[in-house]
């Protein structure tokens, strides 16, 4: 392979043994995490390159990382760089739960549904789940779960996580999030947000980070920067300090520190200096709205969910889907009713959509 | 700090928000995961960039790199990529060992040691200890804790863990291992070696990898990349897939799967494809032994192990040693004894060395 | 309090310095483990006693309770004794499944709502819960979360968790049980049933035990004593050897190894002999009805579940309810509706029930 | 069996299917739990039974047990009965450490030996374990394992565990528990003391129970009443609540919450409210003292550690020993060494021993 035009001898960054495998042309619609390393990210690894720096996070980028995030989310914020959501996610809930906690969550939540039950197997975390109508809680539907307190029968429900924009690409408003914090606090219980999608919530919602998260009054945040444009690096956000500490620990312990985390928390920098987080997340959530409004009025095709940040859900007939999927890449959000899931990434251009939608109506067509 | 010498406005990969923070021209001797990126590494992962690739593992180069690792380590070896050292050991040692399972170890073990509890806390896994004069287990060693199959009382001892090369700095020959190997299977005990260093180790002993992992007998292996020049990664190789498997969902259970895990393996695709590894690890071995002879006849100090890989131990005056770190970074060993260890990496120069040695003497002149 | 009528100086057995604190005479309907010791199984433990037996089940009454159960369940059956009901179902479920498996259960399953979350916190067991009607699995219910194998982002479902008679007094026909067994077994699913009331399922069926069990494909059983009269004692009954083993391991690592094994396998001896386990839980279940029929007639009352075990399940005026409770002690089953649980004992009489009738009735004409 | 006279149709104790499978006669010497129940107890159990009591430890018995229990250990005591000492332990010790917590004990603890790994498997425990003498830490011992305090790679040291007496028969006098506990508190660390025979070291100290527990500045102990003659039961005693916490939770989720709870306490309040636990205890130790003192001048008999509790150690030829394993059970401690283990429990008679000291003399006579 290594003399086709897909590989060849030097890249533009140097030489090197690895080849090219791929063709970095072709884009699909079936996550944000297929896309790759945004350019200005790659700069800021090569920019921390070289040279000795302390290793597991005593290095001049991790700690100045603190910051970035501190000007984002608030003067007492503690920001500990993790490898990726499920990790963050799992540190987080420790940080929030002593042994005999529980935390209430969507049914449909990540931690629930896709994280290969690593909460309940590697940090003995209960999920006591709540089924929701588009993947977002209230404080009804967290009190289906939250009761029992005092009764050592059940896992105490201690915490409430909420993801922010949700796995079904709905958003919670400010005040939306504001409630539940409030809600859960009176219960004594604490609020964690899964953030791998918090760039595009707040590109959507069009306010500052903080004002859904710290002023809010979430305790601790996992903030997504792989789906934003990062080649990898997930931030475990401590937002009160008071309720959560010694996460040091429990990231070590979960297997979360890196070594050379200069390049980790280097990117972060990149992504959240300046305003890199916003045209990458913000580009993301217009291709999906373009996308939607593309297919509005394909008949037979229906968005089923409403379009919030960079996810459509749609329904169209499965063999269309499939033929469809020959084309590009997505999945099948729900085998049994068919219904499908578009994502739009930081990458995903104007040309992909307009491409994508016309053959949408292309396969729609060939259905008669 | 945007406009000092340490912060040019871009990279030479381009510009970026991110700003230098670090002199990349200061190394030290602390840890050779103190060190960066290779820049062939680098270059390969620019080259994986740009385009879409499936997401966790199912991309071009992860493909590519079952290829690369067959022909290191055998026709059925199968190569799980993982972010970290910790990672790596947790996930291999949950694949050797059913829930009632525990693991012979030396008691110096980074995975008994150096791992914040992480094969206890998160994994549920025993580590039976054995103490040993210079890091390396014996058979006749393994046997101190190699008992009690059969009684419910025992945490049954199913595997055996070597590190090569040591934490000590220590090599395990060829019929070393096969030695242990074969005791352990003899016993129904199965092996693990903690690679994170084998490259120095297969420099050093100057053979193939396979010819101490494979052939004689390991049976998984965590495959260090993150201190022989990469950005960050560790490869999980099962040697005998008829022994270990359903690996994949314990890396996804624990945290481990990247989800653009095509930067991870184009890394050691760059690593060990030609020999970047061998130039790596054999430099680093190299730096070692020219700083243990540069500082064999400075009257005082004692180099205390057998110089085998890329660290040296030595004891020298306490006072010594806390005016040199003023200097240069690196540890102490052992609080009590005043051991230090000084560690070469592949980035570091002869000029490093012999600027090092050449303090070492001139702090230990003061003495007087 | 020594010599008032609640404190004999001595009991039958002989003197004591304990005192009795309560008065014997009185009985509720909360559950039916407010019972106490059966007085054959008493007796039993008496007979047991003395001279010394060895420790950790190799005494004699542990190696003939093997004959016992494999008399009621068939020649492979392996019986092994532990301490309560969690502890039996937390063994069984780990020996039932890989680290990376995840049990499918109803969302009303004991092991889901009433074990302080000992699966996930102690075994890291995830269990995919499923809303039923009246607490039974059925083919199409456990397919609701029986998907996903090959998927390592979902725990895998490698076993279905039934119990038998269920948390809400309805039971599993043979036909039903083996329906399900069938259909987990054809999708590589293990089959645990949770008997801490199977008893009264064989007793209410009116077969052998085996039928419902061995004979049906259930592939391990926690099997209940303690509600069947016993002073302690439950028993994970392996009933295909095949597939579940290992299983001494689980136990002592589980904390359920008891060192005077006699003392419990002796009980079950005691009940499983002869017929008291039937008479026992036959009387219960009896008891159950006769209160059922008692109070059909009472307007105001409805019993909302099929009383096919041990406990009724009503509907009445909230404030009757909490006037009864003064005079009986018995717990509302959803603080929501208001629905309360009255549950019969192998002591309960029919004295107790018709008493219990009238105070209802009486409660009740109080309303207007 | 039925009608042999080891299987009589009916106990003292009335009728039951159970028949006799042992010979009551019958005492040897290799644990203290090969005995049975003490009648006194037995009588407490019949006492409590009869009637209905509230489940799950909400009955008069428990609460009784309270009082009982602070006037043996101090005003502000707690009394947590659980099944075993393996559980009492784990309990325990999660109670004390935070998840990121390990805890210092003797390399020859039960909690490292003879728990199946139930710390580290069950509730993710860290041991960090020291080489004794003879069983027992001193302050210089647990520092070899406490330190590391706030470096994450490093399991955090903020426990120590002791056992009073130890698995090697030995003793804590009242200062050296004082002192460790003090040099425990000053550095962070809490104490647990493993008690499943304290009554032995109480009896043998001849001191009350809280001058080496509380009043020494233990913060929870597991109190052991199988070896003194229960049926079955220990107790987690909080001694400092303001250390200890939410105890009841651990004890659920770690299946140790007995229903039929009445029956554990009554028997610690049989063993506690008069003298019984002393008599139990003091008889075993002297009967331990008696063999010692019998057999210390037969030739080629060594008793090899102090006999301080109801343990006696000692060496002699192998084959004597094994031919006295035809005669009495006892067990090897060391199959390297050939060192026996030879223990009384509280119905050992002094019959028993001189029969068995004089097979040692005759087994020893033999030799030539």
């Amino acid at each position: 392979m290594a003399d086709s035009p897909m590989n060849p001898a030097t890249s533009a960054f140097g030489p090197t043994d690895a080849v090219r495998h791929h063709d970095p042309a072709v884009r699909g619609f079936a996550s944000d995490n297929y896309a790759g390393v945004h350019p200005e990210v790659l700069a800021a690894i090569a920019l921390a390159n070289d040279g000795h720096q302390v290793a597991y996070g005593e290095d001049a980028y991790t700690e100045h990382l603190q910051a970035v995030f501190r000007r984002h989310f608030g003067d007492r914020a503690e920001a500990y760089p993790v490898f990726n959501g499920t990790g963050a996610n799992v540190v987080a809930l420790q940080a929030l739960l002593p042994r005999w906690g529980a935390v209430v969550a969507a049914e449909s939540a990540h931690i629930n549904v896709d994280e290969g039950g690593a909460p309940e197997k590697l940090a003995g975390i209960k999920i006591h789940t709540v089924p929701t109508p588009d993947g977002k809680l209230t404080p009804a539907l967290i009190d289906q779960q939250a009761w029992g307190w005092g009764d050592e029968h059940r896992a105490q429900p201690l915490a409430v996580s909420i993801t922010q924009s949700t796995e079904l690409g709905t958003l919670y408003t400010v005040d939306e999030v504001l409630a539940i914090c409030e809600h859960a606090h009176e219960r004594g219980m604490l609020v964690h947000m899964d953030g791998s999608r918090l760039a595009n919530a707040a590109a959507s919602l069009g306010v500052p980070f903080r004002e859904f998260t710290t002023d809010a009054g979430v305790d601790v945040l996992s903030f997504g920067g792989t789906k934003n444009g990062l080649l990898l690096g997930e931030v475990v956000v401590v937002l009160d300090p008071d309720k959560v500490r010694n996460l040091k620990y429990l990231r070590k312990m979960s297997m979360q520190l890196a070594s050379k985390m200069r390049f980790v928390s280097v990117q972060f920098e990149a992504l959240l200096t300046g305003d890199l987080w916003l045209r990458n997340a913000g580009h993301a959530n217009a291709m999906a709205r373009r996308l939607e409004a593309a297919v509005r009025d394909v008949p037979g095709v229906t968005v089923v969910r409403p379009v919030q940040a960079n996810a459509v859900f749609a329904l169209l007939p499965r063999e269309v889907s499939e033929r469809l999927q020959k084309r590009y890449r997505f999945y099948f959000w729900d085998e049994h009713t068919g219904e499908v899931r578009w994502m739009a990434a930081f990458d995903t251009t104007e040309q992909d959509i307009d491409a994508f939608a016309a053959a949408i109506a292309e396969e729609m067509a060939r259905q008669d």
